[in-house]
């Protein structure tokens, strides 16, 4: 039975997002502290997490309310470390295979989201003139890491909670049209990625890993598009 | 007891350089193969690694020459994701903690490790006027994660398999006076960290780290001067 979590996040935040994910799929008992990230408390940074970002956990300790954080309580920031750390203090939610290989096959996975996906997706919407196929092949990449049905490594794994939180953004992105890109690509580009033969894995992924309560439970489309119109609005367009 | 391992690595390569670590410390048995980075064979990307890249494993399959690879082995690539198998493969040899909180306090560690202390480590000696100053705040920023006494989670651990092999070959650099910086700043840096009282702690954890026989057993200080002599030798000096 682990220690008391909190959790401090921001709906908007898509590393945030990795690790309400896996804690969803935990059924872990949780308190969160939703961090206002354009104004953040001033205790957040020097009793929490001294870079200043969510997601952190604190855990263990006295019961405190999580605006009030115990020095008792052990800090833990960035996503992948944390959903690492959910998947290790429960191991009976298989938030990661037992298998070795499996094992190494999941982290090789996420690592690929931060290394590919993630930069392709920020250079299309956040730069002006960024590269759809760029993005496209980004997608392709990680598509065919995919096995032929199924998650990253077959079950639900920490793998897809690192990758789902990036594309349902970058879908509510292009859905609003809100990127650098020429006014009007971006509904064309969501439209090639869900509907083009090229995506075809991707798609029964996307429906698969969207369908799951851990999704449907933490994401709210309609904050997350105020959240974006508002982060993109000064970006200049293409 | 795990399959058959062939490690495809490179002497001069941290990255490859932790995955020998990890593998020493589980007292491994495996093949390796030293791939020449500056040539290599045309059948490595496309049977090994589509990204060219040491270090990477093939696990299992057939017993083959490593540079006759079969197609049943399962490749792997990434050093992070390496030594984190290694440390799956050998759970006996506690390359990580059981306790969650010292496995996350690991992540956390190696994740530091790249974000921090290499970035500053390639800025300072490979461009020119790169920033001595940024170089010491790294390695005091992960000097601060240390633990009073031991490694960067108490016991020995893929953690310090991530650091070493990057102090190694800095130190290597300094001591030699390779790098952007001004001629003869090299040795004067090395002696500010190795002396100065304001990286006591990162001294100490140095000495222990550097006297395991998984370090002296794959570090090979001459030839890692030579290949930086060579790597260095088109830098520009500040
Ligand atoms: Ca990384």
């Amino acid at each position: 039975m682990p220690d008391s979590i909190t959790l401090y996040t921001a709906k908007i935040c898509p590393y945030a997002h990795r690790v309400e994910l896996a804690l969803a799929e935990a059924k872990a008992d949780f308190k969160r502290f939703d961090v206002d990230l354009k104004n953040k408390p001033e205790w957040y940074a020097p009793k929490v997490n001294p870079a200043s970002k969510v997601p952190a956990i604190a855990y263990g300790g006295p019961d405190v309310p999580p605006d009030q954080p115990s020095p008792e309580s052990i800090k833990i920031a960035e996503s992948l470390v944390l959903i690492e750390f959910v998947a290790d203090l429960f191991p009976s939610a298989n938030l990661l295979p037992t298998d070795p290989v499996l094992r190494a096959k999941a982290r090789f996975f996420y690592d690929a989201v931060g290394n590919k996906f993630n930069s392709a997706y920020f250079n299309y919407v956040l730069k002006p003139g960024g590269s759809q196929e760029a993005l496209f092949k980004a997608t392709e990449d990680l598509q065919a890491l995919l096995p032929p049905t199924g998650f990253a490594v077959g079950e639900w794994s920490i793998a897809d909670a690192a990758w789902t939180p990036f594309i349902a953004r970058l879908f509510v992105a292009l859905e609003n049209d809100l990127g650098g890109y020429t006014v009007g690509e971006g509904p064309k580009s969501l439209q090639v990625l869900l509907n083009d033969t090229r995506f075809a894995r991707f798609q029964q992924y996307w429906k698969d890993v969207s369908a799951r309560t851990s999704f449907t439970s933490t994401f709210d489309k309609q904050l997350i598009k105020e959240g974006l119109s508002k982060r993109f609005a000064d970006i200049q367009r293409a």
